[in-house]
């Protein structure tokens, strides 16, 4: 029927790299654990310092990211959208750029503005960085914050039967990078922003958060791994597609899956709430006025239940992200794979 | 005589990028006024959470770093060095990587092999990061650190009078630099160290500090801009350097003072103590058997006056420094800028 991948590749990457160094004694999450670094730095008090440091590289290199001031907003958007991840609230980022040797002096000022209004909208402060000079632009970020009186939410602790939910609709991020790779035609705004204050609500009743800054389906491979569970996605992928990516969808002629498929996703948070603290969630979300999306359920056997369109799809939670590596990081390569991956799936379904 | 820079390049270059951002009220340095960001969070102690990125990039795209060990330990140094000049305690880094693809699995554990020595060096512990991949290395790392109980380290602070020390003997980062770049017979070892324990003793003592990470005269530039001050170095240069500079010095037939050119350093300590704190700082260095290596006096006239063996010279602090800018950045260009400078400068003495 399909391949099994057991391992995510992403994970075995991470791993290989970094998980020989020298862990803090006080850090919360272990590696992976968690989207951003948690520190416990004093007995004596329900005080965390979290540190991410996240960046811009690909998304440039590879074409995706060309306007400056999107570059310099998303730039600081990234690792806050992680700081969000784990309930704190950031107080300060450094940047660690790389500058095209001779810039434009327009393109610099607008790289300048997109961090600096996103550093307004997120009410931090620049604290310092680093600028180097080559062929093309990245931006890396740093960002630092604190955990006050509450605990940090982490990847790790969804169980089955947890409640999934979203902090609004997804496919925004695949959406943009199709308009950008395979048809210009499509005009997507993307502007991602971190999910800061809803982090803060949702932080009181979750078991797990992570952000879907790589797509919804890796974040679920991630979550998978790490918690050894799957998920039941038993509401249609198509009601979950932010309104630039059910366009695109239709439009296209794409299934909605496609749209989770990641690597490039959005910047919401996807969230489980324990079954026995759902209610209260809810009846707390209406007060707030702030309308989480459902997704589906956390299950014990660790696969992803999802259906696009009149496909019913079970498959690895891996098995779609792996896809990416699979084609080398090339673009081109991993559309067509994804574009046989639906096909196997269709032809399968005709045989039943 | 000679042409006078008034302005540094380097820190135009810096304010040009960062003078506008948004700067947290509690960041108790200016842009260019510490090796370090330094920020008070808190109004009722004398605690300051000290942060800084830096990285190794253009050093491994020029080919002057190649040994992967040292790559991965001196990138920790890096920012730890920048620590240490504002008398901080690191406590756990970032690393944002950047590998090459498909790179060796030699190379790479021999990276992460420096990188682990280094926090074990040091006492620290990687707390997370972030990984691309591209057709060459890089690494930028952010150092976190406190300052507890007492004052923060500035570069601003100097007053004319003051007595200029070091940490070590100087020009180790240019001889190996030449050593890369221009003659492969010699041998030089590089391979710097924070100075953390130095910076807690100097701590108590000092008007203003400053690393040599690029060089004595990039570091005497930024300081002379900043403090509005100039320097006096009344020891021959000769005899302020490293063993490896001075044997390099002695067989290549290199003035002293191309050692002390930068922008390639050594990451010792340069800091400037008040004269009436000065026979304190020397009885106490004694007790502590450490040995400050004397430079010279700060002056209230903004010049730099050296004697680098039979050359008396009194320039611009800016002037050595900038020749790098003139260059664009190019070493062949560079040295023969030097080496120009050096002419001009034995051709007026001729003359006298």
């Amino acid at each position: 029927m399909h391949t099994i991948d057991s391992i995510f590749k992403e994970t075995e990457l991470i791993k290989s790299f970094a998980q020989n160094f020298r862990r803090h004694p006080g850090q919360v999450n272990g590696l992976l654990e968690a989207d951003a670094e948690i520190l416990k730095l004093n007995d004596t008090n329900d005080e965390y310092l979290v540190l991410k440091t996240d960046g811009i590289y690909e998304e440039i290199k590879e074409g995706l990211y060309q306007d400056p001031y999107m570059i310099g907003s998303t730039g600081v958007t990234a690792p806050l959208s992680d700081l969000a991840a784990v309930g704190a609230e950031p107080t300060v980022i450094l940047l660690s750029v790389v500058l095209k040797k001779n810039e434009d002096e327009v393109w610099l000022k607008e790289f300048r503005q997109g961090i600096n209004d996103a550093c307004s909208a997120y009410n931090i402060y620049v604290a310092g960085g680093d600028t180097n000079y080559d062929d093309f632009c990245s931006i890396s970020t740093t960002a630092v914050g604190f955990i006050k009186n509450r605990k940090p939410m982490l990847r790790k602790g969804m169980k089955p039967g947890d409640f999934l939910y979203s902090t609004s609709f997804l496919g925004l991020g695949n959406a943009f990078a199709y308009s950008r790779f395979f048809d210009s035609s499509f005009q997507i705004n993307y502007l991602p922003q971190a999910r800061l204050k809803e982090s803060l609500f949702i932080s009181q009743f979750v078991s797990a958060c992570i952000d879907t800054s790589d797509g919804l389906f890796p974040a679920l491979a991630f979550l998978s791994d790490l918690n050894q569970i799957g998920f039941d996605l038993d509401v249609p992928l198509n009601s979950l597609l932010h309104d630039d990516a059910k366009s695109t969808h239709q439009k296209a002629g794409l299934p909605s899956w496609l749209f989770m498929a990641g690597p490039h996703g959005e910047y919401e948070l996807l969230f489980s709430v324990p079954a026995e603290a759902n209610e209260g969630f809810l009846n707390h979300a209406t007060i707030e006025n702030f309308q989480p999306v459902y997704i589906g359920k956390v299950t014990s056997g660790i696969q992803l239940n999802f259906v696009s369109e009149d496909l019913k799809i079970s498959c690895h939670p891996a098995e779609v992200p792996n896809l990416f590596y699979k084609a080398n990081g090339n673009i081109q390569t991993y559309f067509k794979l994804l574009m046989e991956q639906h096909k196997n799936w269709s032809s399968v379904k005709s045989e039943v």
